[in-house]
């Protein structure tokens, strides 16, 4: 792809049509030319813009269509793919001032927000008026709604919520060429025509820039308790996970697990004591409910069937303080992951929920053959695991050798279970060879054929999931 | 579009790759010719194939691409809406005998099934091994799950669980050319490329054939209660909804309305009483727990917002026998109105939730101005409501010329109150004309441009949505 350049005579043009100042100096251009992979490398974009409204993201697709200029869309910059990093320099277009939540609706129970608006901020506002947004990464308090759109992001509530789509009923977006269309709405079920919104939801930004979400609330249920139950390896633990759920009829919002090394680190990065330490896994299970009898209830039976399914105790987390605790635990991993070593590389391969402890062995396997460490925890309740590779003291030539290696037995192992290379954190410029290699070519050539439907002049977000 | 002709060379062919006999007497080519879409004219196919494995379905396909000829698939011919009645002729591609339950995986909670299974009968297997199948169109005895896949159905648990697409994980999918792709698999979370699935399911059957089928099975809720609230009028009923629900902190299973009318058709089709039976409006509402004393819990606080919120009263159908007598009443409407006048219209618009009152409303002045009756009923939890226009003894000449007028009223307000022309039944013969009209032309060339990555020859389910 032969892409132009921009000129100071374009760069003039571009911010004619915009409110907000353009920038390029080198500090702007080294900062929006990565997001929060670690061991990505970074291009950088010729210019970064700050549309504020429809109209000038509009303008700005329009212009890159006259000038065939790339551009990437950015949210908050926290993905874990580089799906906001540009493969081409060009623009970035950074959606962070569109930061405004534009309606809520309570008779609907709908809220509508311009993507830059930081997702905490919208389970915030749910929260004071009775309701829950379901969706629920654990970057809620950084990411952008519009990010997490991009990147159908998962979280710890998928279980219960489902991923980011499912909670989105209405986007309008600018299409590359600049035109702009409106999907959906506020209504719950619709069949008229074909499903564009879910098709974009997840697509990384390279089928349209949405630029207003409306999304569904739920009824906040009142109460929640966490229940953390240790088990002697990770075979039982995953094996409790159906066991539990249809021994006591209960969907939990949270199953979340964490092998040993993963508590470990975490116990000696927040200096914290954890009961069972030493056990093979961790499971964590939250659940919710209306009434405190009904919580206590569906703990009390999912706790007996977890103790029947060879857990070897269910310690209760009933109030803030536990609860926000345990949590903690399992929200700092990443945190002490970066502690013991900067660089490493967490993946978040997913697989059928059972065959999580023979994901997790043959990564461990892995790591011993190419001399490397690694932690496994993550989302037992839907199969995605943070199988992480750390580099510690290698050297670093060694490193670079020794984890493409890695990564490439670990996604044909995952392949090879019936899983896929990214459960929640997409492919971005950081999977996209390997996606080729294990998608067959019917398959290659839709997506193509759809990119072309939306793009045809290939300039939003190219590089990224498939080349033309 | 010009198609070929089978002629009798081509039955032979056609005949050679099949194990079933081909059918293309006079009374399978009629009885294929149409669903249960009361008004819609039929086009009869020129033969009638059944495939029972994916490789027929694949020869089938390779042959209609070699010699240009449309392939119509269908399921159990239960559709509302056309999507498995031939606009051009040609092959009528039965997925009947594909009906095998392929495998049940207790481990990861999965079912795998052949597209012609009965809905019911996946929903039967997973309750005797303690799961629930959350896709539940109120024709599940009868409808088959490829059928409900291809219209994504709702139905009446559409609140709680979500339509037929949020329980598809995995599908192997027969594409136009021929050829075989799969897609997902047992894992819960997908984000690695394109989703190609629910770009798939709802499409009518005009993107692929689906021919295995992998769906996400829950715990089984153990106890449930129907609560019955009369309401002085539509506006109320509507207008506690959201209430009740954030009042309670509960997500209802169900949440179902009936306008008087609807009440009326119903208590004479199956003479039987109904308190409050001259109220404006009846809610009904379901909630399922994981035990009786939450379920009580759930159920009196949801009765108690509802009676704050204007309810009459808030009757318990708390046994089987009650529960079932209520939801006969509620799922009866449909044979009810039949009953009345075999010659209606019932149809499926959208809309906010908060809308449906404006709709009503709007549809009853319709009604009136053209002389037609009509009744409300449906989904007052999703925004979806059946609206029904009733020929009675109008002359047929006069019907002809009011319904298309009506129609058309009806899909303007829909459209203009912010809703869609069809929340589960899909757009199929019915609606293509309408949807054209209502759709910009951005969105119509997008689908245009999917449609043409996925079937270039334009052979599969051809005049559906919209034409090339």
């Amino acid at each position: 792809m032969k892409y132009n350049s921009l000129n100071l005579e374009l760069l003039k043009e571009l911010q004619s049509m915009l409110a907000v100042p353009i920038k390029y100096d080198e500090e702007t251009l080294e900062r929006y030319s990565r997001d929060e992979t670690a061991e990505l490398k970074a291009v950088k974009p010729e210019v970064v813009v700050f549309p504020v409204s429809t109209e000038e993201v509009s303008d700005v697709m329009r212009f890159a269509n006259r000038h065939l200029i790339p551009v990437t869309p950015r949210g908050a910059g926290t993905g874990l793919s580089g799906g906001a990093v540009p493969a081409f320099h060009g623009i970035v277009m950074s959606l962070e001032k569109m930061n405004r939540i534009l309606e809520f609706d309570a008779a609907n129970m709908m809220i509508t927000v311009e993507p830059g608006v930081i997702t905490g901020e919208i389970q915030k506002l749910a929260d004071r008026h009775g309701l829950v947004y379901g969706g629920d990464p654990c970057s809620s308090e950084s990411s952008s709604i519009g990010g997490n759109i991009a990147e159908n992001a998962g979280g710890n509530k998928v279980m219960k919520y489902g991923p980011t789509g499912y909670h989105v009923y209405g986007l309008e977006v600018v299409l590359p060429s600049g035109e702009v269309t409106r999907l959906g709405g506020k209504m719950i079920k619709d069949v008229s025509g074909l499903d564009l919104i879910h098709l974009i939801v997840g697509s990384e930004g390279t089928l349209g820039i949405a630029t207003r979400i409306t999304l569904r609330l739920l009824p906040k249920p009142k109460y929640s308790v966490a229940l953390l139950i240790p088990f002697p390896d990770i075979d039982t633990a995953i094996a409790a996970v159906p066991k539990l759920m249809t021994g006591s009829g209960v969907v939990p919002t949270s199953l979340e697990f964490m092998d040993a090394s993963s508590i470990k680190a975490v116990c000696s990065f927040l200096n914290m004591e954890f009961p069972y330490a030493d056990a093979g896994a961790h499971l964590i299970v939250e659940v919710e409910g209306s009434s405190k009898d009904s919580v206590f209830d569906d703990y009390v039976k999912l706790g007996e069937s977890a103790i029947e399914a060879g857990g070897l105790e269910a310690f209760v987390a009933d109030n803030r303080n536990t609860r926000e605790k345990l949590w903690k635990a399992r929200k700092s991993i990443a945190e002490a992951l970066a502690s013991i070593s900067p660089v490493h590389c967490m993946e978040d391969v997913s697989v059928p929920m059972a065959s999580i402890p023979e994901l997790i062995k043959f990564s461990e396997e892995i790591a011993r053959e190419r001399g490397l460490e690694m932690i496994a925890f993550g989302h037992a309740g839907d199969g995605n695991v943070h199988v992480s590779f750390i580099k510690g003291d290698m050297p670093e030539e060694r490193w670079n050798e020794a984890l493409p290696l890695a990564l490439e037995e670990l996604y044909a192992k995952t392949t090879g279970l019936g899983g896929c290379i990214s459960g929640e954190h997409g492919i971005g410029l950081k999977r996209k060879k390997y996606l080729a290699s294990i998608t067959d070519r019917a398959q290659l050539d839709l997506i193509r054929g759809i990119k072309r439907a939306f793009d045809p002049s290939y300039i939003l977000n190219p590089g990224k999931i498939v080349d033309l």
